[in-house]
């Protein structure tokens, strides 16, 4: 099977007529596929990346013994929220700096890669200090002028697609922050809003072969908020892999029930564990590592 | 037929659970309504107030022209974008400051308060100077750092639902607000995503009820961006105010065929004109003025 | 105010490009509107007509009681199910024949027109005996065996649209009665299916003037499934009529608390009595009766 | 890696409240997973079962042209529409007896097992003559009397999900079908409606870990319908062999250029060459054959 960057390069026309046509994301303009190199991570080759962490920093501890779980399972990013978007103002709304210091803590201490989120464009700066890789939520997807920030950016920037963001929407959002001069973006399909009720979010997996015949960009899923159950993860994440996603994304709390926020949909160290294993088998069916 | 303040203040327990609870937009918290009144206009009072003006600010020309036909046919404020959110970076973005100052001289010389859309918390303390009413729009509603930002202003918010928001979420995003100090919000239903593809949007009037029997704060919708076209508009504003509004967002355009944005949805002076009369008879119907 | 038959046969083209277009059910197939008779009543024409009853057919004192009810406050038809297409196959089914039996009894009581669900095309000689209209309901828009065989009757048929048909395929619907040889349908929006949770489906008011753009059959809505909340009907069931509705489908149950099933979004006929009176105010303003 | 059978019996306790309660399609009614075995194939077993062939019947050559064509390369059951449920009443309605003649004759050549639509409670008793499986289309999902009828059948039954149907009504509807007792029920995810435009609909792989969650019965996946894109099929099908489908419905022409309906989301027979490849690596990875 070949893999996802030369089974897309070498696909016919696209399916969707963009207009004004995108400049800097489409896939011709890098057919080969865009590779990113961040902390001697590659995101985009034919290694399938794994970002995992907890949904947001909670203690120094909390942090710490998470990332060794993941470290030592195989990831190679660690994610986690020190500023978190709540729909409500009354939720914990992170840790904040506090956070960012921890998560480069945990990276000084494994070696992990970190992706954490940025929610105001006054924060940049401060955030890129401590951050490898710069995270924009999902309800930020069209916060133009946070995207036009991190445009001006010289480090990958993951962008997350809007709940009820369609393909193009997500690629123009994608073009705002290239046009920037910033050309190391990640696209994180994340799930959409639809009727359905039993989860939280409709994973959309379509997405992944959608985005790749349009965009030369690495494209990860996140089936932790994609379904907002925790054993729901596995099987999504594998089916992520099989269906050409360069990562993923997956939420780890070493004690679920504790977590703060989002403990339904994390995964426990030996969960994680366990998924791995599955993940490797599939990559490897793929093509992949 | 009792007005809406009326029925919705008396009527039953509330149909959603919110968790955590809304402290300052809840119903209970105002049970009288909350009405706002600036430069000598009165929103959320018996009558129904209509917006109305160009998609953008293109011109002197324009606005001028603009502000003139709506104020002599029953306007009370002028809506009219210079900061732009376009889904692609390369769609015209607006006028800016420039757009602003016209938008000052329109209301200096009509007398129509101005209300106009802020999508960055560093552009506040310029919009401000120019505007009587702050808009947040659909892709902010859920910009936490700008909703805490305009929270600290002392000047009315428009802020509009996003495209694929639930009530719950559109309270807790004027909650957002109403925490820093700002009570002076005023919500707009302007169409939801779904999967129907004749309409821009849907459209959900709904919304009208359903936000009423929850919060005290007054509600406005806008018909133009709802559906998308022009002809409908005149349709949906009117069962807009039968089905409790306060007031309306209209898109006029004195040339809709030349408008650089949504041209296909704004209407004519004279088509507006007819709205109006439309809309004077309904609203009598209904106990309004 | 010109009416919506006027205006909307005066408008300008259709915004669909429906393909294979549509034959009979197409607006320039009649322009002026069709107008249906039934029992005495007109459907289709200035008078704005309310259709009022129980969901389910329950007992003999039941229908009779809500019937008289209804008539008295101005409903010209009556409707209730006998045949009830249910979610769970042990939720109640309805009286079938019996229940038909009633509402014969309280048509021949009242005077009122019946209008009733037929789901199955081995019940149309059946539920043709007994009923004036006959009903498909939501779920069997696209059962187009059902709609060929309906097409062959010789009697009104009230086509609900699909929780999540587009407005094409609706007509398209249509369109397989109409081909049959019975040109007599009622369309009938009654809410799709959205994200929203806090109401049942999300009655789409759009639908309105976009059917009537595009076809010359009467339009009526359904605020009580379109909502699922009875103290929601009244503000849409005005604004129904401001949107254009030629008629409207209106849940009543003599003591709400007790029914079988929709008990929730079914009127007392207090509260009904209160609905008729707005609808005339508003129904007079949009030059309606 | 657990197969999915062993996986969703043991785990823990159901996502959703379902009442009334199912009683023969709940997990708990057979916790091992149901077994079927038709004319010598086991579906619901450790193979993954794939069922291709052209959207509809359309002449002798086409169908036994590919029904040789996907049983060389592996498929175990023929598909094929005799019957179409069509949008408008214009468009190819199918061969109807014909084409059902047509499934036989290429399933006497070929050995493969034959499932195909039936739309009318009127044609099962012709349509059972023929088929191996009876499929209820989509738009048929809550179509009860057809479903009813169905449930008298000693066949199984191959049920689609509605394109707007929760997990919930979809494992109602199979509720409807056993408690006639008809037990082999198989389940078909085929996309649902959402507001993305760039696919036909969105294939939703959530659905199948939540769907064995609750039930016993197979599960198979559509993601020809699903994505209605050729070219994503390969990676949509294996995915949701990676996500525990227990078999794929695959739209094979041998020149979809010219099918008549559906050709865009056909493969060609080397592209099903090619798929089934791919496929056996990827059950191979998850367990399966």
């Amino acid at each position: 099977m070949k893999s996802a960057t030369e089974y897309f390069s070498g696909s016919g026309p696209p399916v969707l007529a963009i207009d004004p046509p995108l400049q800097h994301a489409r896939r011709d303009a890098n057919p080969g596929g865009t590779v990113l190199h961040v902390r001697g991570v590659t995101i985009g080759g034919p290694e399938v990346i794994v970002m995992a962490g907890p949904c947001a920093v909670e203690s120094e501890e909390q942090i710490l013994a998470t990332a060794r779980a993941v470290k030592e399972r195989g990831a190679k990013v660690l994610r986690g929220g020190a500023y978190k978007p709540r729909t409500s103002p009354y939720s914990f709304q992170g840790m904040r700096e506090e956070g960012l210091k921890l998560l480069t803590q945990a990276r000084d201490e494994t070696g992990l890669a970190v992706v954490t989120e940025v929610m105001d464009a006054r924060h940049i700066d401060l955030v890129a200090q401590y951050a490898d890789i710069l995270q924009i939520g999902s309800r930020n997807m069209q916060n133009f002028t946070l995207l036009e920030e991190v445009g001006k950016c010289r480090m990958p920037v993951l962008l997350k697609r809007g709940m009820s963001a369609t393909i193009e929407e997500f690629l123009q959002a994608a073009e705002y922050v290239m046009k920037g001069g910033n050309h190391e973006v990640i696209l994180c399909e994340r799930g959409i809003r639809t009727f359905e009720p039993s989860t939280r979010n409709t994973l959309d997996l379509n997405a992944v072969p959608m985005l790749k015949r349009h965009t030369h960009l690495p494209v990860v899923v996140d089936p932790s908020h994609g379904t907002g159950h925790w054993w729901m993860v596995p099987w999504l994440a594998c089916a992520a892999v099989a269906a050409g996603a360069d990562g993923l994304l997956i939420e780890v709390h070493r004690n679920p029930q504790e977590a703060l926020s989002d403990g339904s949909q994390s995964l426990s160290p030996d969960g994680f564990d366990s998924l791995m294993r599955k993940l490797r088998a599939v990559a490897r069916a793929v093509g992949r590592e």
